[in-house]
Formats: structure tokens, sequence, C-alpha cells
């Protein structure tokens, strides 16, 4: 046994410029049809021995739904959330719920929900895609069933919304599922304007918010945190290190961050993993929005947890060569 | 050992008429120093042997803050709110966050910590203050502190509205007081864009509302609820019965509630009491706002909640004669 | 309000040798039948203004079962334990369960239980009775029913205490009431045994443990602690006080205890009470147990329980004086 | 994604009288000392590509203690059990509390408690090893430390089973590691005890335990289940199947299980593993003892746990050529 954690995910980072030709291809060559439900490209981490999963616990992929099409109804054990990163009018009916996905939004689909994605514009959306499916291959707990429609009913539209609209206002008798999360869409000016509100309270280069159950402050979904980290320019934040892995989207902005020493560029639509108990510290050059997920609530309530900030910010040893690195 | 609970509290209601002339009376005769901090008229129910309880578990009273005045700090055990009924440009210090107080804001002073209000406007401010007195009593556990100064320094302004702003959105390492909420306010705005939000949602005559610990969905405060009521007219709510008792504040509206048989007859400023296992219903003439708290969180916590509807509505067999019974 | 509790509830002893005649008297004056369903002697504290309650939360009582009799099956939300002091050959019916009771025996009924007691032995049984009977007058939520049946049917002997058999062992699916232990009786013979493990683990003038639900940790009852606490004689406990009342029934040994300065001198079946934020000290004479209740799991479930050592042992500034006092 | 579990885990069943030639081989081949500080023989599945684990998420092993040895001390973040197999005068040192080993004992090392094994005795000692090590690696969090000293001072001897000596008996103030048992000993005499106690109480062919947290009901260790099944003759239990693995360590007695239709026979020391969705039900020969580990907690507190009777018992199929297998 090791003293510390030596993980076998690599820190890496793959670029949009090289992921988004990939995926308008794919969008010309597959079809969206039972068979062939969704239409992702997986980001496999090269330490993982070849298997399309982003650390050994998260799987992080980007979505692909053309304009007009439809993805079929499915559920799963495996919990997913869905990130927004462009395109407007698609929908996603979540057990019956048609939730809005616009740029910015979180739209969770947890272990057992059904939900089909529908696009009703002209034009493409794309959406990163974060799953737990690693962990779940890992538990040999995954369970999937087809809906019996192509599309399940709908019973409202982003009615999970309107039940939890005030912060602290819990309707009486409300309750939550066990699982995950009654709130269905986590809507990005919500979480601009929540953003906001704390940096005016805090302050600071950094202001980091977790997407929780509004009934019971635990995570959106059990497996997996999601949180959003908006970084302000003028300063490197701490260098700080966990056990466990994360994987950040750029939503907006761009700046670097340094990863056991290593430096990665980033820009919008960029996408990076940070292993277990690496070293991690971010600047912004101009304001960024950082969303990601991470493995910490399995290891919290485990009590595998263990997270600190250096005592010194890291040296910076090296640069992470993104093109190479994704392309080979 | 009754078959149902036989409760020494009785249905009641104060009219905001009779009420409003004593508050300015005592604005006018009582000064507001150490050693009469506050100046409050209790509602003494008159099942309670003379004792200033509303009920055996809750305390209700109107609270008068003069212009340009303000109640000096300390701080005890019995858990407080207030809930604002006129007037504007007051703010209460809580644990150093100076809070804004407007008519429909909820003010929590739970249980040790510190609190001043202070008026710095022209007017007047009158609020409903809901205690756990009674039961702290029985409880045997009242502690208090004056504070060492006459006002306790403010290091905040609406802090604790900053740091929870958006709905399901958690500052990251944000923790809860063990036994209360961190929200410190709760706006009327909030308030009520969440009653409209779910009516829309729901439909139906009331839309019922608690506030809660935003970061565990517990009540606001550990030993009441405190509760948001619409309802809207057009016809009664059913009837139901509950184990403990609620005091319900009009904020806006009028209407009429059948308590036990007993119509009783509300607007604008009423306060009414009802007892443990009474059948209660309501019926709005226009809109309105019914505020209330309740000692269900105890009974929940210790298994004894008991709560059903009414197989059909209960019938009418008598009024209550407001002015007489208040006067008495 | 006061700085720290001033509790209406007096520190008071009831002795052995002047309740005993008592409760012989009443069973020769009173039969056990429907209407007069039990035989007891509340201990009513005399700071309760008549009520027949020995705290403001608790109430303490001897119930004597006479010989061949049987009292009727019902049960009530007040949950109530009984703690056997003299007799033997008798047995309590809990939701079917018939559980022995034996001196030094702990046989809860708690909430909403069914349950009767039948004397098959040609000598009278005497018990400490303990209730939340006062906390739940105040929370005005006291139901009671009566057993269709004189007595209820025995499904099984001692079957809580055979399922529970071994520390630290759950069986595999079992579940536990929401309000209160599954474990029906707890036996003096491993009270005693686990008393005398822990102090040889850890020495010490006073070893004190809890009664609690074996697949939870809770209390036995929700609404109040079962308490053992073996006295070794040679030194005064350190004087500690906490908030609420406690009920001391002692089972064996003497001994002297000091409450707020006043000395109390007790032996074998003196019960005595303590009321909240006195200061708190035991002496024995030679080996004592001394059984108690206390509302201290509420206290703590409502984040109102405080509890300290004092510095020093607390002066003796006089003598209870027990004769006259129960007397009065 | 499949529709129910495809477990890489393979059914599999490791001979006693093929281990146990190896493990006497391994104690003459290796000495413990610093750098190979424990001397185990993994039972690697055959299915997890050369993986020196037994299922994904577990791992078993069998130690080996020489007489007169000592394993130095160390702790790990992975969590330990040890179910004593044969041998006598052994005890193991969990933070400064000396621990007997007797067989049919348990012993927990849980995540982080320095441990070290002592054989004072002229026999060697064999015990199976139970870690979470597999699911630690997915986790990426193993830290590991040796103790300063070779082994950790003893500050009592078998004191957790001397605190924790009676059911249902908390020594007030009490407190449990957040992450596991306080209980560091669980004998077996008591485990025996305990079974029979449930079998009068339960009747069936099948009598199932977990060890628990005997302040809390939770599992001993966080990360899996610790079981005891005692299998009366006579029938076979009825097929069940769960997401995760189980591995079963036959303590005493013989029979057979039936896992996905092939039949595994196993006898005293036999070991073997049930994957995930497996249908799984045994049958005694003579009445027989299986102790087993299972990640069943971490699939429940993730909200994956699943588990369900079979209509009817499976088919057998085939049998395990254990021998050729084991020996592959």
């Amino acid at each position: 046994m090791p003293e510390v954690p030596l993980p076998a995910t690599q820190a890496w980072l793959w670029k949009w410029d090289d992921v988004l030709p990939l995926a308008r291809r794919a969008g010309e060559l597959i079809t969206l049809e039972r068979g062939g439900d969704r239409r992702v490209l997986a980001l496999a981490n090269p330490g993982l021995r070849g298997l399309p999963f982003t650390s050994t616990t998260l799987w992080g992929a980007l979505q692909y739904l053309g304009p007009h099409e439809s993805a079929p109804a499915h559920r799963h054990t495996p919990s997913a959330i869905r990130f927004v990163l462009t395109g407007s009018g698609v929908y996603t009916t979540v057990n019956g719920d048609a939730c809005d996905m616009e740029p910015g939004d979180l739209n969770p689909h947890p272990n057992w929900t059904w939900h089909d994605h529908n696009n009703k514009s002209d034009d493409p959306m794309m959406w990163f895609d974060g799953l737990d499916l690693p962990l779940l291959a890992t538990l040999e707990s995954i369970f999937f069933e087809n809906h019996p429609n192509q599309l399940q009913p709908v019973e409202g539209h982003n009615g999970s919304e309107q039940r939890f609209a005030g912060v602290g206002l819990r309707e009486m008798g409300a309750t939550s599922p066990v699982a995950h999360s009654p709130l269905l869409r986590y809507r990005w000016e919500e979480t601009e304007r929540t953003l906001e509100s704390l940096h005016q309270a805090r302050g600071g280069p950094m202001i980091s918010l977790e997407f929780v159950n509004p009934l019971t402050g635990g995570p959106a979904v059990s497996t997996f945190a999601c949180e959003m980290h908006r970084i302000y320019p003028g300063e490197r934040t701490p260098s700080r290190r966990k056990t466990g892995s994360s994987v950040y989207v750029v939503f907006q902005g761009s700046g670097r961050s340094v990863i056991n020493g290593l430096l990665f560029e980033w820009g919008p639509g960029d996408i990076f993993v940070t292993p277990s108990w690496a070293s991690v510290d971010h600047e912004a050059s101009e304001r960024a929005d950082l969303f990601a997920i991470s493995d910490r609530p399995v290891l919290q309530v485990l009590h595998l947890h263990r997270e600190e900030e250096l005592a010194e910010r890291q040296e910076i040893s090296g640069m992470f060569e993104s093109v190479k690195g994704s392309r080979r």
C-alpha cells in the first residue's frame, strides 16, 4: 500500500476545438434510433487501460442532439447530469416533467428516473454528460430499462422549478425522493445570481457553489457532486488537494489551472480532469465559470474524504501539451 | 386519561382593532430602557389560569417599537420570531447581521442568538412576536443574558440573505448552526413569489409553505414551525385536525375559520389560536395570507404528531363573540 | 426571563417506609376492574400547585399489583416504564410479548403499545412507574384506548430478549419501531453484569448506564431517559448540574445526595427528584444502585440540554426533613 | 448498458485443502520484517484480469502468523477484518487495546486504526482477512503509515469488550468513532449464543446475523458488512439475489451452495464468492456456520441496493469443479 494515493487517473484536458468537429461529424454519421439511443463522445482517460472513463469513478462526455431530433426514453441506475454548453429550444422530460435546457442549466437525471431529450429547434445542442458509470461498473449495479414508448408522456412543464421556487420555503407536506433532489432543473439565471450575491458577501478570487437537494441539503444526485466555481482574475487560488477526482467543464471565460505542477490552459468548452490527491489551483485571465462534477459525496459517506490547503502555492514545473495530448 | 386530547388551550381570537389602541397606549406610557427591554402585549389564552401564554406551548404577542427607539441587545434560550405587520425602516441585528424588517418579513431570533431592534424611522413599527416560552417554562430551561453593550456591533447587512440567495445552491463548505436556520431574514417578496409559483403548479383553495433551514430542510427554529398559508376565495378548505396548537396571524385579506364548530371572522392584524385536536377549516372572502406558528416540530421529533383530514367538512354550530371575548 | 432556570419543581424525597403502608392500604381498599385500571400512588411534587406530577415533565408513582390480580390491557400515547422493586412471578404483556418482571428489571411500555400486567404469584408486587405524563399534558397529546379484550392475546414469552441476545449482533433485516426500542425487557442480571464490567474498565466512584435501543443507540423510549447509577462508597461524586429534572429510585444500598446544598439521606425503595439546574452529587454508605428517569432526551433533541461539572463540590447547607416533608 | 448487472466477478470457491499447504509453505519461506509486513495468500478472482482481488469491491485472503511471530504496527485507510479459523494465544492490538483472537472471533481493524498482531503461542494461527481494498483502489483513496515503533504500546486488554458488555446498555457519555464500531472484538461465544437464541425465537433453515456498532446499529466498518449465517440441515434455503458481491468463509460444518445454477460443495475452511445479482441458496449437510463479508452497506448508502427472493428455488445446472478451478 502506498503512503498516499497513487491514482491511475491522469490529469488531462480535452480542447473544445478538438472535440467539436468530432461531435459534428458524429451528428452527420449516426442517427438516433432505438439501439443507438444517444450520440456521445466519451472522454477516455489515457491512464485507464482504454476504458471509456474519465476517472475511476466518473464518466464525462459530450452529447450532441441534432435539430428536431429526439433521444428516446429510458432509465438506468447510473445517475446522469446534463450541463448545457450550446444551443437552445431543447427540453428533457424527467419522470413526466418537461424541463427546459438552456446554456448554463444543470439538468439531473438521477438513478432510475425516466428521461428523454427533445430538440424542437433548427440548431443542434451540445451538452456535457456527467455520469457515475465507472463507479457503478465497479459496484456491478447497473440496471437499464427502455420506456415502453419512444417518448414518455409529459405531465408538466418545469414543474419541479415551480414547486421549489423560494429559498428556505418548503411546501408543507413536500417529500423528497430518497436518492436524489426533487428539483430537476437548476436554471443558469439562478446560479449566476447566487454566485454574484455570494461574491458580494465574501469577496476573494473564487466562489464555489454546490447544487443540492433543496429539501435536505444533500447532493443533487447521491453518487457525485455538481459544483459551479466562478474565478475572478487577479491571482491564483490557493493550492488544495483532496481525495477523489473531479471533472471540470469551462462554461465561459478563460484561464489556467496547475495540477500537480503541470499547467493546463483552458477556454470555453474545454474539459479537464484532476486525479485523487493532486494539488490543484486555478487562475482566470478573464472572469471564468467552471462547472465540475466530483465523487466527493461517495468519499464523504464512506468516511474517506480528506481535503487540505497546501501551506504554499505549488510550483509550476511544466505545461500540459493539450493538442498532442488529446490527439494521441 | 382521555381517549383524545382535552386541551386546556381554548380557541380564541384577538381583534387588531382591540389590540392596536392598547399597543399605542403602551407606546406612550412605557419607555424602553434596560430593565424594561421590550414593549409587548401578550395574548393570554383564557383557558390557561391567567398565565400570559397563548397556548400551552406557544406565546404570541404584539410588539411596538416607537420611532427612533432601540430595544437593547440580549439573548435567551427561548427561540423567537418576528413577523412584521406595519411600519418600515427598522432593522434587527442578529449575531452581528443587521437584518431589515419590512411588512410580511419573517425575522427569526433563535435559541441563544444575540438580538436587538432598531427603528430608524419616524413611525412606529408593530410586529407579531412568536416564542416557545410556555414550552421552555415547562422544560425549566430558560437562560437569559444581557449583551455587555446596549447594542451589539454590526458586522454585516442582510448578510445571511446574501449567502443563501439561490434555491438548491449551497456555498461549498457552508455549515448550519445545529439548532436553527442560518438564514435570518425571510423576505416577503420571496415568500409571495413562492406562494404564487406553487399556486400555479397546484391550484386549490390553499397553498401552505413552511419556513425552513435551507441547508437541512429542518424548521427555521427547532421548537416551532413557521408557516404561511395563502387562501383563495371560493370554498372552504377541508376540515383537518392535528395534535398541538397553532397561532394564526392575518397578514392581509379577510375571511373566517371554523374551529370545533365555532365560526371566527377575521381581517388584517387579527390573531387566533387553534387548540390541539381541534377541527379547523378556513374560507377567504378575499385572497388572504395567514402567517402561523405551530408546535408541530416538537410533536414530530417526539413521535406524537397525528394529523388527519375529516371525511366531511365539520358543521358550524355557533359564532365566536370576539369583541366580548377579547375584552373579558 | 431569569438568568438561569428558576424551576417550579422542588427537590424532594419520598421514603419507602412512608409509602409502603399506603400502597398496602390501597391494595386492600381498591380492586382492579375496568374503570379503575391501575392501583398507583403518584408522587406529587409540592412545588406544582397540587398536580400529581413529580416534576414538570415526569410522573413517578408506585404501582401495587396484588396476588393473582391482572391489570387490564390498554394503550396510550404517554410512554411508561416499570422498574421492579419487590415481588416475583409477574409478567407484563407488551404488543403480544409476555415479558417477565423481576426485581431490578426495566420493562418499557412505550407510546401506543398495548400492555397488561399479570400477577401469577401469591404475593403482591410493587414497582416504580415512570411516565412522561406531565410533558404530554403540556403538549396536549394524550390519546388512550382500552383493548377490546380484558387481556391481550399472548404470542410469545420474552421474545424480544431472545431476538436481541448479543452485543453488537443484529438479526439481518431487523427493524426498529420509530419511536422506541424493540427490546421490551432489560433484565437485571444483564444490567448488573454490565455495571461490574464497566467498573473494572473505568474504576471511579460511580458507573452510569443508559438503557437504549439496541438497533439505534437512541433512548429506550423517546421522551425520557432510563438510567442506572452504581455508586461505590468512599467519596462524594463530583457536583454536577444539568437542565431538566430527574427522578431517582433507590434499588439497593444506601447513602445520601446533596441537591442545591440540601442533604437527602436515602435507602432501599426511597425516591427523590432533582430539579432543573440543581447542583447534585451522591455518596454511598454501602454500594448503591440508583435507577433514574430524566427528560434529557427531550432537551437534547430540542437543543436545550446544558450540563456541567462544578469546579468544586458544593457546600452542604442543611438537611432535608424527609418525614415531615413527605407527610405534609 | 445491460438490463441487469453483468459482473466481471466470477462465482468461485477456494478449498482449504488447497490453500493450507501454500500457507504453510509461505510460513517457511517468508519472514515477517519491516518491508514484508504481513504473510497473506490473496484469493484472486479469475474474472478480474489477474488482479489479486476476490471481487470488484472485496479482498479476501488467508493470513498465516507463525509461532512467536509479531506482525508490525501500521494503519491504512482500507478497513480490514480478521475472522479467526485456527490457532490460539494470539492478540491483536488496535489503537492500544490488546484484543484476544480465538477461533470464530471477529476482530475489526477499521479505517486508519493502528494495528499489530502477536502470536505468543507455539503454534501458527490462520485467519481470514477481509478488506475493501478493491473499492478503495477504485476510489483512489489509499493512505498507509507505519507506526513509529515496531509494536504500538498496549493500554488495555479486551477493553472495548469490557465497555460494551450488555445488550441495550450504554455507558452514559459514550461516543462512537464516526467511521466504525467502538467494539473491537466480537467474541465467538457471544455470536454462537445469539445464533441459538434467535433460532429458538425464529426457527427456519437459516439464521443470519450482522456484526454492528452497538452505539448506532451501523455496520462494524463503514465499507462492508460482516455477517454470520448458521444453516441447519434439512432443506435448501430460498434462492435470493442482490446487488453486490459476498465472500463466504466456512467456519464449521459442511454443505453446498447453488450460485447461478452451479453447485459448490464446501467444508471447514473453504471460501467462496458470489457475484452481483447471482441467484444464491444454501443447504447444510450438517449444521454449518458461514461467516461472510459483503459490500451491501456501500450499495445501501448510495441507494443502489436491490435484493429479492426468487419465486422458486433456482434449478441446478452443473457443478463447480473446485480442484481444477482453484489450481488453474
